[in-house]
């Protein structure tokens, strides 16, 4: 059942979230799928079609109940729980990372960070104190780490990844540009601006001035 | 018929262009869906089908010719030529993009950088001197400027979002963690830590220990 919802589907699930906490913070109720559209910039068949996967949210001529539609989404997206991360990389990205307010909002919580700089270790940036990679091990046991965030220079990052993975990380998110090993128990993710950039050219490509 | 081809699909074009610009650096030559497919865990029988879209690029069992997929892929993602790019807000996360090193080698310029702190306008981060936003109109049209990314804080998003609709921009990379408006013409795509977490609890949630 979970593989049959489309990847792409679940990649829109957060965007509606968000949406829709606005819209609680707005203090609106009750939301049809035209307006949550309009927002979103989606079609309302296609937000029908999407929430479809997972039930049955909406009523027929009354739209959805905002806040029991976030709540139920924060469930399905795995929201409703703490995650714990690492984030292995303090250069500048990593250190707006750890700056990043956003995180604790959604329930992710930054525990350790590391590097490999002897300037850097032993500095608190953000809510922790950078540790040295070969604490690595040790720290992603005592912390519980789930998540380990990746924003080391690209030809660092498969070591990074490694060091991750033989510590007992399942889940990577990675800022690097390069493509990494993991085995397959291992869930990593791309992120980066470059990425972004590249599949957004496509749709601007005939567009240029 | 630019539009029958899935978002899903183009989003997974860089990563094919990353993979093989790497095994390109290796001195490969030839490469067949299972090798391509086994380095970015996808299957071989995905990736014939995403390629199909864009025309017929390998040869029955003797695979595809790295360079020339190479100069395809970039064909198709319209990074064949080079697009001009400002960012909004110079705090940490404004300054790691200005700093990174990564957008050139793709055909990407930072040529622009705009705030409102006067602590920081005036000043050279990366490649650019930081300019106040209150330049924006003139300096988009002097530099050219395709590409508007937004890195300011969500509750100052939309406010950037329109100064750059309003001078010109036509597409905007948003990483503040918020919805925003734009107008049909203008094309938006939301970035950040915070979504592609979202998105990855989903596979996690049924394997946290």
């Amino acid at each position: 059942m979970r593989l049959a919802i489309p990847e792409v589907v679940v990649l829109r699930l957060p965007e509606y979230l968000r949406a829709l906490e606005q819209l609680a913070g707005e203090g609106v109720y009750l939301v049809s799928s035209q307006e949550l559209g309009e927002k979103l910039q989606v079609t309302p068949a296609q937000i029908r079609k999407d929430l479809s996967y997972f039930g049955h949210f909406g009523k027929q001529g009354k739209g959805y109940d905002v806040k029991r539609l976030i709540g139920e989404l924060r469930r399905i997206l795995g929201l409703d729980r703490d995650w714990r991360l690492a984030v292995v990389g303090v250069g500048n990205l990593g250190r707006a990372l750890l700056r990043y307010g956003g995180f604790s909002q959604q329930g992710f919580k930054i525990v350790a960070a590391f590097d490999t700089n002897p300037k850097v270790t032993g500095k608190k940036v953000g809510p922790v104190v950078v540790q040295d990679v070969a604490e690595m091990p040790k720290v992603v046991k005592s912390e519980g780490v789930h998540i380990g965030v990746v924003s080391v220079p690209a030809s660092a990052a498969q070591e990074a990844v490694d060091r991750l993975v033989q510590a007992g990380v399942r889940a990577i998110l990675n800022y690097a540009p390069a493509t990494l090993r993991v085995p397959p128990s291992v869930y990593i993710r791309h992120v980066g601006p470059v990425s972004a950039l590249e599949s957004m050219t496509f749709y601007l490509k005939d567009v240029k001035g």
